[in-house]
C-alpha cells in the first residue's frame, strides 16, 4: 500500500526493457545518436508540431533551466504560492536565473487566477526599475493540490502573460496524469492553450530518470543547449534517456500508465468518501488529499501503508478536530487495485 | 571497431541487470532508501575510510559542484591547460562557482608539475586583492593525455596545494582505468596521496549514468547536499544510480572492466608501434594517441572504424608530415580483442 | 517645500568642504591612504569597539554585499514584507547571494515580530533539503514605515536569529535618524543589541555618496574585501568617501543633522495632526505617513511642494474616503523650519 | 614626484567646484534630475550621435556591466593577456556575466592582433557546445602597456568581432589620454571605428569618482538599467556624478587635462632616454615603462618619488641585468612640470 509518492515506484517493464536493449549496443555520445534523433521526432509527433526537446536529469533542472532561458537582471517569475519551484527546489530557479525572484500568488485549489496574476504583474510597472522586471509566468499541471487547469483556464493565464510580454512555462512533472485526466490532447493541454515551454516529466510515471524541456517554438530555444551543458545536465550516454522516452511514448504507453494511476486515485477517493473521509478536491489525476481519523491512520500504518501527512492549509476550509489528520495519497502506474481496496477497507472497517 | 570514446559504449550486463532488478520494486525517493545507504557504505569500504558520497548526473556536474563547495568571491581554480573542466564543460565550473576563474597551466604529457603550480599560485599573493584569490587545485586522473599521476606525483601536488591552504580536487572520469593501470589501491590513488575530493566516474566504464562526488573528509562536505539539490542534480529515484554503482563496485567489477580496457589499449599500442605508428605516450589506461598514415586512415574508415582525429599540440614534438594524421583511440570495458587485432592488421597491411 | 525624499537633498557644507580639501592633494589609491585608515578608526570609536568597515557606493550595495558574506546554496534571508531589500533593490540581494531567496514576513508598523520570525525560520527545518536553508535575518532601522526598533526589540530578534545560527543584518540607510530619535548610543542601537553587520548610510543624511558596511566582529568580515572588489564597489579614489565620512562623523555632525531632520518631522506631524490629518505612526525619525485631503494636496502642489503619494496598506487600518489621499513626507538635515510651517499652514488654511 | 598612478591624484578644481555647487541644491533622486539629463545629452554631443549613457561607481563596474549586457551561458570574452578585466578586477567580469570565461590572447605592446583574435574565436566553433560560445571582444584604450590602438587598428579588430557576431567593448579607463594622444575625435576613437560599448573613465583624469558606460547604439542598451541597479551601481544622488561629468566635458576640460598628462609623459620619456634609460614603447598617453639603474632608483626613493616596479615581461625583449629595474611611471592632469624635470635630473645626475 504505497501511496507516499509516485516517485517511490520503480520503472515500467517496457521502459526497463528498452533500457536494457540499448545497453547492449553503442552509439555516439552527447545525444548525437539515431535513437535520440528519433525520440526528439516523437515529441514533435506527440505534440502535433515541430518542437525543440532537450533531455535533462531531473524535474528541478527542467524547471530551472526552462526559466533560465528567459531570465533577466532583476527578473521576477510569477507562480502559485505552493508551486514546486517556489517550495521544493532549494532555490534552483533563483540560482539558474542569476538571482531571479519568485513572486508567489495565492490561489484556491492550487491554481493561479488570471486576475490575481495580472495584479501581481502590475506591481512591476516598466518605469519602476527598483522593483525589478517581470520575466516569466509558471504554472504546474497537475497543480500541487492535485488539480488540473482546463485548456480554457490555461488560455486565460496565457493571455495575461503574453499581454505583458511574458512567456508561459508549465511544470509538467505530472503532465501525463493531467492529459489523461482531462481527456484532451497533449497539444491542447500545452501550446494550443498558450504554453511556451513545458517541463515534461517521465520519472514519476514509469521511467527511471527521464525529464525533458519542450519548447513549442524552436526559435525560443536558441542557445538553450548551452544552458543545459553548462548546468551539467547533458548526459554523455544521452541515448539511455532516449531509450526510456522511446518506450514511454510508444503506443501511448505514458498515457495508459497515467490513466491507470488516475483511475486508482478515483477509486481511492470514492472509497474514502464512502468511508467518511473528507476529500476536498475531487481528483482528476493521481493525487488525493483527504482527512483520516487518527484511529484509521494507526490501523493503516500498522498494516504497512505509506503516505505523508500534509498541511491542510489552503486545501480545506474548516479546521481539523483533534482526532483527525490530513494526508496526501499518490497513486502510480503500478498501484495495485487490491491495495486500494485494502486501504479503503482498513479505513472503513471500524470507523464506518 | 569503436575507438571513438568509452562513452559510446552501452552498459555492462551486470549493471543493466541490477537496474532492471531495482526497477521492479519501490523505495523512498531522493536517496532515502536502503540501497543508497548500502552503496554509500560501499564507497567507504572501497576507499578504506569513512567518506561522504553524493551521486550526480554527469561528470561535468561532479567536477563543477566539487569545486563550488570551495568557491570564494574572485576565486581562482588552478588546473592543466587541457583540463576537461577548462576545455569541455562549457563554463560549468565558472558558473557553479559564482564566476570562478580557471587558471590554466602548461605541462607535458597532460600533467601539472608542482613547481609550475606553485608559481601560478604565487601570482595571487594575499595582499593583491585585485587579482583574485586562490580557491582550489584540480587535476585529472587519467589525464587528458591518457597518462596517470603516480601516487608520489599526486602527493607532491597536494603538498603545494595544501601548503597554500587549497583543497585538491581530482577529476576521476577515468579513475577506474587509472587505479587498474597503476596497480595501487583506490585509497592510494586518492586521499592517501592528498586528494580532498574526487569526481568518481562510472559512466565511461560500464554504467548508464553514474557519477559520484566523494569527499574524503566528510566534514568538508558540510552543506554540499544543498549545492547538489540546487543544481537539479538530486535524482528523485536516486536508487537507480545506487543500483548501478552497487553492481559496479561489487566484486571489483569496475576494476575488472577497467583492466580489460587498459589491456586492450596496450595491445593496440603495441600493434600500432609495430605497424610503424608513433605512440608518443605509453598508455597506462585506455586512451592512446598515435600517428596514422592517411592511407591507413582511409582503409580504417572504409572498414567502419570510428575514432577522432586529435590536435597533436603538446603530445608530440615533431610536426607531422603531410601524409600523416594524429588520432585518439579509446578502448572500453567492452572492446573486443578481435577488433583490436583487425584494426592493427588494417594499419599494417599495406603500410608495413 | 521638499518632502519627497531625503536623498533629494544635496550635501552638508562641512561634508562638501572636506571633499574639496581632499581634492587638492594626492594619496595612494584603493583605500591604502592615511585618511581612510583614520576614518576606519573613527568607526571603531563611534561604535566603542573594534569594527571592520568597508566603504561602498550605494545602500543597495551595502545591503546586498553584507548578506552575500553569509550566503549559502539555497540560502534564505528573512525580512519584513516591505523591506527595502525585498522591494526596492531590483534583486541585488538575490543576485549577490548567488540566487538567495528573500522570505518576507508580515508585521505591523514596518517591524518584524520575534515570534513571526521564529515561525518563518521553522519552515526550513535542517532535514528539509528541498526548501532551502536559512542564511540570515535582515531588519531595517528606521523601518520602511518610519518607525524604529528599540534596543530591546532588536535584542529579541537577535535572540531568535542567533538561536537558529543566523547572523542579524541591519539596513541602516537611516541609522543616524534612528540613533538620534531613540536617544541611545550607536553601539546600543547595533551590536550591543545583537546586530552582526550594519549597512551604515550617509548619503541620505548629508553626504554625496557615502555608505559603509560595518562588521562588529572583524572575524566575520574575512574575505569581504573580495566581495567588494568583485562587485565593482572598491573606489580607486576611496579617500573621497573617507573625506565625506570624516566630516560626517566629526563632532557628531551626523547625529546633529539627523536630530534636525527628526525635529522637523515631529513639528510637521504635530502640525498635520492639528490640521486634521491622520498620522498613524508617531514619527521617531524623519519619515511621516499622513492623510491629506485632496483639496490640501491641490493647494500644496500648486505651491510647489514635493512629496509622494503612498500605498496606505499596512500603515492605516481604515480605508480612505474618496476625498483623502495618503502620503509620505520625508525631512532632511537641510529641511527649513519655515518650509514646515508653510506646509502646515497650507494644509490647515481652508480645511481647518 | 607622484608617478605611482593617475588615480593617486585628487580632482580638478573645476570638477570640485561643480560638485560643491550641486551640493547646495536639491533635485530628484536616481538620475531623474535635469542635470543628469543635460549631461547625458552632452555625451551625445561629444560622440556626435545619440548614445545611451549610464553612470556607475568604478571602472571595474563599467567593464563588468558592459560585458554582462552581452553575456551568454558558457560565454567567452576575448581580450588581451594583460587586460585589466583579466588581471585586476577580481573576477568581476566573470561574476556579472554569470560565470563568463575570459579568453586571454598574447599580443606585443599590449595590443590584440586581428589575426590572433580570429584564431582564438575559431577555437569555439558553433557546433562545439562543450567549449562554450563566444560572447564579446574587449580591448583597452590606452592599453595596459600605455599604447593606443589607432582607429584603423580598432576597425580591423571590430571587423573580426562583428564578423563573428560579437560586440566590441572598449575599456576606456584612460580614453581621454588616448583621444588626446591620437589627435582624433572621440567618435573616431570609438564607434566610427566599430566600438559598440565604451567604459568611459573620468576618475583617473580629474574626477572624484565618475565612470560611465556608453552604448553607441541605444537599442543595444535595452534593459541595461536593470543590470546597473541590480549591481548596486545606481547612485541615489546621481547628479553628483553628473556634476563631475558636466565640468569634465565642458569646454573639453577632459581633453585638456589628458593632453597635459600626455605632454608630461613625453617630456619624462625624453628625459629618461637622454639619461640612458630604455623606454621600449614610445608613450602616446600618460604611461611610461622604463628601465632605471638601481642607483637611480635609490636616489629617487630617497627624494620621495613614488612609482611602481613593474614586470618587464612582454614589454622589453632583453633580460635586465642585475643593476637595473623596470618601472611604470604615470603622469596625470596635475603632474607638475618641475617634478618631471627634477625626476629626470635625479636619474641623470650621476648615472649619466
Amino acid at each position: 500500500m504505497i501511496f507516499a509518492s509516485d516517485n517511490w515506484m520503480g520503472a515500467s517493464d517496457r521502459v526497463a526493457a528498452a533500457l536494457v536493449e540499448a545497453a547492449a549496443g553503442h552509439a555516439p555520445a552527447y545525444g548525437n545518436d539515431p535513437l535520440t534523433a528519433a525520440v526528439e521526432a516523437s515529441f514533435s509527433r506527440v505534440f502535433e508540431r515541430e518542437v525543440a526537446t532537450f533531455f535533462v536529469a531531473t524535474g528541478t533542472a527542467a524547471n530551472a533551466l526552462s526559466l533560465a532561458q528567459f531570465a533577466k537582471p532583476g527578473g521576477v517569475v510569477f507562480c502559485h504560492r505552493d508551486a514546486h519551484i517556489a517550495v521544493d527546489e532549494c532555490g534552483a530557479p533563483e540560482f539558474f536565473g542569476g538571482g531571479s525572484r519568485l513572486h508567489r500568488i495565492d490561489g484556491a485549489g492550487g491554481k493561479l487566477l488570471p486576475a490575481d496574476l495580472a495584479a501581481a504583474i502590475s506591481a512591476y510597472p516598466a518605469e519602476a526599475l527598483h522593483h525589478g522586471q517581470p520575466a516569466a509566468v509558471s504554472i504546474s499541471q497537475l497543480t500541487e493540490a492535485g488539480t488540473a487547469y482546463t485548456p480554457a483556464e490555461i488560455a486565460e493565464i496565457a493571455a495575461v502573460a503574453h499581454g505583458a510580454g511574458l512567456p508561459l512555462h508549465m511544470d509538467g512533472a505530472r503532465f501525463g496524469n493531467a492529459v489523461a485526466g482531462l481527456g484532451v490532447s497533449p497539444a491542447e493541454a500545452s501550446w494550443r492553450s498558450g504554453v511556451d515551454v513545458l517541463s515534461f516529466g517521465g520519472s514519476k510515471n514509469g521511467c527511471f530518470a527521464a525529464e525533458a524541456v519542450v519548447f513549442f517554438d524552436p526559435g525560443k530555444a536558441r542557445g538553450f543547449e548551452f544552458h543545459r551543458k553548462r548546468a551539467g545536465q547533458l548526459f554523455s550516454k544521452s541515448r539511455f534517456v532516449s531509450a526510456q522516452f522511446a518506450a514511454y511514448l510508444d503506443g501511448d504507453h505514458w498515457l495508459d500508465m497515467a490513466a491507470h494511476a488516475n483511475a486508482m486515485a478515483q477509486r481511492l477517493a470514492d472509497g474514502l468518501v464512502a468511508a467518511g473521509s473528507a476529500v476536498p478536491l475531487r481528483p482528476l489525476g493521481n493525487e488525493i488529499f483527504a482527512t483520516l481519523s487518527k484511529a484509521a491512520d494507526g490501523r493503516l500504518r500498522a498494516a504497512g501503508a505509506s503516505y505523508y501527512e500534509w498541511p491542510p492549509a489552503g486545501l480545506i476550509a474548516a479546521p481539523l478536530d483533534n482526532d483527525t489528520i490530513f494526508v496526501r495519497l499518490v497513486t502510480s502506474f503500478r498501484t495495485d487495485e487490491a491495495d486500494v481496496e485494502r486501504f479503503v477497507q482498513i479505513v472503513s472497517a471500524v470507523d464506518a
